[in-house]
């Protein structure tokens, strides 16, 4: 093989570390790959940091220990994802998009593959450090979403069902409120799905009172699986008191008005405090 | 800002590239971003697209014409591509994924990022060339894979629902048979979902009869999109005649022995075909 020049090595790194958010790579590994030493390897990393740094391209971490490497995270800056948010806002507020029936219509926002993975990427960035084992979301549009948070976290999503299926094999099945009206509902989770003693963040797209996310939270007891947090892309601003506590949500809906068909969508406002800090 | 060195574009202009597939950067945004000339920025994309090259991470196109710049395409090589369904038919082939219901458990690593990932840029890569405008599937079980085929070609994804929401609005509702025995279900799709004359790729994790993709594809029909293609994750060897023709898988199942809890998955035949001629 030809000798590989530094600048060839950095931009595949790039892209080797970028596409597998959050696993750690030995030095061992790009070693081989490019025939390099592990001291041109390190300067590499400490360039690719930089870079990441400078552009805002997302972080990069040298962990140490027997398990050790250098793993990358797209973590946005505060700045870049409330602007995100404040975007996403913006385009939910358009008049049209509030149905006949006073729902909002966001399908297509929820499946847009550039859009869902920045929102991922600004979840996942809240929770690198509670650890957690896996993604949990009920079916079906917080998928995309929680899908994209799990990518960025670099673990498994887990998908609750409206019912058990036979291709799932034996389920266990709890009766929660829904949120509409206190209707009582069943979700269905496969008993092969999680482990006992693993760590669950749960994300979902939309809360009202919040009885979805506590139904999957007592599921996550049925499991003996800890819950390191919850969080959703849109929350209402009303009922102020959830089914919940401690959830995070990146915008919150205060009132939509079928009359002049328009609705107010603004971000969190713990992503503009974080923005402000760190501005000053 | 100060100057910034060849080897730290290259690295961040392929974290960016890599980050929105398909997707055309002109090379004035990369002058802005660098305060590099045009005649610099093209010498970068050179290297760029070699190093792509020769480690098989993916195809970077220069496109020329009024809306010319470049882009990334995570387009595997077809030795890759073949091994990495082959090694996610030994991981489905394990004797404990058969249910004692005849159905084989797959809901784990059709939510694993990393693999959905790498099976979505695979089927993506078949498809670059077709131009869809929109990836549809079926919830629920395929929408990870088609969500990851949909960021591949940098194109939304559309998802068809088993009855209409609120939520969606005016939706068209149509009947199919469904694989199992010929039942009638119904399968719902939002009226604003996609655009008369629209091109869609459909996606989806499991066929056996062809019931489902075909619902979709007359569902298509309803809205006037033309359907440039039809790929699936896992396919059943029977029955042989299919209710749609010209659909692509991954795998094929060819049979399952309930009784020595043993399955015969391997990868389609296309794959082991292409990666047959790119070795000679």
């Amino acid at each position: 093989m030809d000798r590989i020049r530094r600048n060839e090595r950095l931009a595949a790194m790039s892209r080797i570390l970028v596409e597998s958010p959050n696993k750690i790579f030995t030095l061992g590994t790009f070693c081989e790959m490019f025939g390099a030493a592990k001291s041109t390897l390190s300067e590499d990393i400490d360039i690719l940091r930089g870079v990441f740094s400078q552009f805002n391209l997302g972080q990069l971490d040298t962990v140490t220990g027997a398990a050790g490497g250098v793993r990358y995270r797209p973590i946005p800056s505060a700045e870049d994802a409330y602007r995100c948010v404040k975007d996403l806002s913006r385009m939910l507020s358009s008049p049209g998009r509030l149905l006949p029936s006073g729902f909002l219509y966001m399908a297509d926002v929820l499946a847009m593959p550039d859009i869902v993975a920045r929102m991922g990427a600004i979840i996942a960035s809240q929770f690198y450090r509670a650890e957690p084992d896996f993604v949990l979301t009920m079916e079906t549009k917080g998928i995309p979403i929680a899908m994209m948070t799990a990518k960025a976290l670099g673990v498994p999503l887990v998908i609750v069902r409206r019912d058990s299926k036979v291709y799932e094999g034996p389920a266990v099945n709890i009766n929660y409120l829904s949120g509409s009206g206190g209707k009582v509902e069943t979700m269905s989770l496969s008993r092969r799905a999680v482990k006992e003693g693993q760590r669950a963040l749960i994300v979902d797209d939309f809360m009202r009172a919040g009885g979805t996310a506590r139904g999957m939270v007592d599921m996550m007891r049925e499991f003996a699986v800890t819950v390191v947090g919850v969080c959703v892309m849109i929350s209402t601003q009303e009922p102020v008191k959830k089914r919940l506590d401690g959830v995070r949500s990146l915008l919150v809906i205060e009132n939509t008005d079928e009359n002049t068909s328009s609705v107010n969508i603004h971000p969190a406002s713990w992503l503009q405090v974080a923005a402000e800090k760190a501005r000053t």
